[in-house]
């Protein structure tokens, strides 16, 4: 099977316009297929804050209210989404922007309503991806790149990047070799979380269950190791978890960043 | 050839919920392949003054600064775009939410500067347009839905959406028999600009003109007759100006708004 890279970027590289330029320069260079997945940033709160537009949480999680749901669909699927794909573009990137509703690439439920009222937040698994259109798309050398927003029943929904990016890996793993890669504020997991290079360069089911119980593993990152491992579970070659500055210049090699796989 | 229907809706159906509901209705159940354009309506304005961008003109037309770009790249490519793309997914209908930048579907040149500035504004020819990614979405039975948005050296421009229309429907009769329609608040072309009902259902090319010696046309017209002759001229099949209420219901027929063939 081929390889293709499924990458996902959040708030430390879209709200640094030079982080940005020199992963969208490393992002374009790979010549191997790949899909983008990005988040808002802070500038979906900028904005809103601009408009008026309160932010609401509930146990630490934003609530999307309609007006929010029209603040995240513009900013997360024209703004962020837009430049995006007009710098790859111009790096002679053939990008693509969409959204989960665009080619009903991945349909949602919007979430139900049981204590907490998340509001329009649209819950997706891999058999809700279209993965007939993506596969046309990567084989023509074009380049999906997702705002984090997926649809259902006439109405847009805010979901998660992280999970898009995961659900994307596991529906497009039957047809590629997947190399899933996350990008975050630190180098990979550490062993340490106060020495920033006690990177684990590689991490599998057995190592991982080992520091588990050694309680080597914080809060933060405890997610995306179950995140990733689920993924690895589901179908994905390898999941990939550091710095984007580091992980695009080295994709075929396992020195930078944690790699896990099964 | 098979039949092709581009579509263009401007502020008089997207600024009024149940005119735009009737019309993604009409325009959903179209069977033949279709394409949609849309403006931005009075929401980019609404907005823009929420957020205190002020709008700018010169001899009427408006110009696009930084801050301008943002707001319609936001708006338009965002908020617009995506609501239409939920509501056709619900409606059956597999549209896709694109601007030129998608896909380099449209690369423009950023408007020369003369005597106005006009900002970031994208010229664009049909030749500018890359037909094989349409046609294939078409072949799929997927509906390009697009925003008045197109890019050039890596930023985003603001198009007008009449012209996106023009020169998709002249880039795209070379595989289809293309029939271009053109939305507005008139049902058609008037022989008498204070009759609503004065419509004239036909034109050609010497009706045209010896209407034009007669000085029947007023000056809102000309333009808009001006474009759809030179997309005739151009390889398009024929043109339709008129209501959406009326002009989707009719597809097949000659009797509703002003039908234009060489």
């Amino acid at each position: 099977m081929n390889k293709l890279y499924i990458i996902k970027i959040g708030g430390n590289v879209l709200d640094d316009a030079s982080a940005l330029s020199t992963f969208l320069k490393d992002f374009a260079s790979i010549r191997e297929p790949k899909v983008l997945i990005h988040g808002g940033g802070k500038i979906a709160t900028k904005i809103g804050d601009q408009l008026g537009i309160e932010s609401n949480y509930i146990n630490g999680r934003r609530i999307t209210d309609s007006e929010t749901l029209d603040l995240v669909t513009m900013v997360y699927g024209g703004l962020v989404n837009k430049q995006i794909v007009a710098s790859l573009q111009q790096l002679g990137c053939n990008a693509l922007g969409v959204t989960g509703a665009d080619g009903n690439l991945i349909k949602a439920v919007k979430r139900p309503v049981k204590d907490i009222n998340y509001g329009f937040v649209g819950d997706i698994r891999p058999e809700d991806v279209s993965t007939a259109l993506l596969h046309f798309l990567l084989k023509q050398n074009t380049t999906p790149v997702f705002a984090p927003l997926t649809h259902a029943n006439g109405k847009m929904l805010n979901t998660n990047a992280d999970t898009i990016a995961s659900v994307l890996a596991v529906a497009l793993s039957k047809h590629f070799d997947v190399r899933l890669i996350f990008c975050f504020e630190k180098k990979g997991v550490l062993h340490d979380v106060n020495k920033s290079d006690s990177v684990i360069h590689h991490l599998h089911r057995k190592l991982y269950e080992e520091y588990l119980t050694k309680g080597i593993f914080v809060n933060g990152i405890l997610p995306k190791l179950e995140n990733a491992f689920s993924a690895i579970d589901a179908g994905v070659k390898e999941v990939l978890i550091g710095q984007a500055e580091y992980l695009l210049k080295n994709t075929g090699h396992e020195t930078m960043g944690t790699l896990i796989t099964k």
